[in-house]
């Protein structure tokens, strides 16, 4: 198989393709190194499996230049990194995000590729849905522009296998962790640490608690399930059993960097930014249905996580 | 109240200002005037309650400038009438809807506009939703490119409430039809019998079965959940208790028209065209606890559109 890779050389992406070219296949990546680094693949080099694309999801030439290459699967990991991001450039999630979306839809359409696999997420559901929560909750009402977006990229795709035949496996993500994270809460942390190890801010009351998956247990889920299941569109929650309060993953941070002597300050409030959602949780039944189990829980991915991340990112300069 | 009508001089934009103004309110359209008249409008003029603004939903400039003029309230009704034209060229909804609805939404923050009330679809729910399809229903999975921009659009909405404090109204529509019908199957089946009165050519089998709702008693529905409802976010399905059949609607059409030679012929298949739902039926329960409920049903609402479409239409030219 060839499949093309959006966001290939981004924190998920090459996690993905270590799995892809892993078991053979060939792999076109198309990434514009926003937040993806070169270096996440190119142990792949000597394969002769990999092709990387330099190009952006927002300019449909590149798109349709990389979707030219004999492609017969999209992965369409590739987003904005940013998700508080929205809040203050508000186009960001809509350019990044629907448009993008759009843009790869009608590429494959033009090129004749029929199968994609789209990274959701879990923030479609909103902020008033039961946890955990089924991929049946309905209506999903988004609080961030981010979640608009994944919302709206699920229903673009949903629009192509229902009027051009495509076919399609969207996957609901809690948050993934893992090496090679480029974002979020741990990743944060360690840097804070780095800058001042006496002291960790943490945004919110820090008892905002959801869900970790870890990102290898997060790549053999999506090609499980892609191999398991054949409806024109499939739709997966990707979790792990359990959730961690971001107070936790904090004093696992400064367990694991060793920074004892740093007091944990909270900014206070119910959640870290305007759009984020303070309780966060995936039914995985339909996953655990298909015959995939995480490795880890959510605290082990986290402590796992810390550790990886802790060795690439280093806290020499500032101790 | 000052209200901006997007899309006021189209079908139901221009029964909605019926309404506002006979009220008393003030109201400023934006339209573009591609599907829209001015005569709908132009018997309000001696009000001197309305301001018409002709613009596009897809300039920034041209909903900021109408954003201006210090709205309070924001019916957002402009899109892409033609739902088959999304087939054809790809983004069409994607720009008249999804980036459009993100135009109206940024001026509305930017000018510090605090609520909307929005024209959604029962398509946005897709074809294997159960029927009568209640509010929760999920996932939405829509299968055109239409639906996709209407979901994209309460998204949108959804994550503006989230992040920025806006309050809004989202409406699934049923099949909504009247008087100053600018599109849809009475329309079209009528605009056919006009060219040949010997001959009724139907898209499909006939056998697709749709809650039809006149547009007097959408936009009534309307005005009374806005005014008995006040959570940040609101949304309601807007229809009526039953259905009908294409077959039936061509057979009530022909009958008058009084074109009784007219011989009915179907295209086959089971749907008019790429990403029609054969099968639509709203759950109203929610509207009817509102306190609202309509005052025709489907084939009510049918025969009544028939006739003063026919009046409106003629079919001078061609008996």
């Amino acid at each position: 198989m060839r499949a093309l890779v959006t966001g290939g050389a981004g924190f998920i992406g090459s996690h993905l393709i270590d799995r892809l070219i892993g078991r053979g296949d060939e792999v076109v990546v198309l990434d514009n190194f926003s937040s993806g680094h070169a270096t996440f693949l190119s142990h792949h080099e000597p394969s002769g499996l990999l092709t990387v694309v330099k190009g952006d999801i927002c300019n449909p030439e590149d798109v349709a230049a990389a979707m030219s290459l004999n492609i017969d699967c999209v992965f369409h990991l590739a987003a904005n990194p940013d998700i508080r991001l929205g809040t203050r450039i508000t186009n960001t999630d809509l350019n990044q995000g629907t448009v993008a979306t759009y843009n790869i839809l009608e590429a494959m359409r033009i090129a004749g590729v029929k199968q994609i696999a789209f990274a959701s997420s879990s923030v479609v559901y909103g902020e008033d849905a039961p946890l955990p929560t089924p991929e049946n909750h309905g209506p999903c009402m988004p609080i961030s522009l981010y979640g608009a977006s994944k919302q709206a990229g699920e229903g673009l795709i949903s629009s192509w296998v229902g009027t051009f035949g495509l076919q399609a496996w969207i996957f609901r993500f809690a948050n993934i962790i893992g090496a090679r994270g480029t974002h979020g809460v741990i990743f944060d942390f360690i840097h804070k640490l780095k800058n001042d190890p006496t002291r960790l801010e943490v945004l919110g009351n820090g008892l905002q608690e959801k869900s970790y998956m870890e990102v290898g247990d997060c790549v053999d889920a999506i090609l499980h399930v892609m191999a398991s299941t054949n409806e024109p569109l499939n739709l997966y929650n990707l979790g792990s059993h359990d959730t961690a309060s971001v107070r936790r993953i904090a004093e696992i941070v400064v367990e694991v960097t060793g920074c004892h002597d740093a007091k944990i300050e909270y900014t206070g409030g119910d959640r870290g930014w305007a759009g984020d959602i303070p309780r966060a949780r995936l039914a995985i039944e339909k996953m655990l249905e298909s015959g995939f189990d995480v490795s880890m829980n959510s605290e082990e991915a986290i402590r796992h996580t810390a550790s990886v991340l802790l060795e690439e990112i280093g806290l020499e300069e500032t101790t």
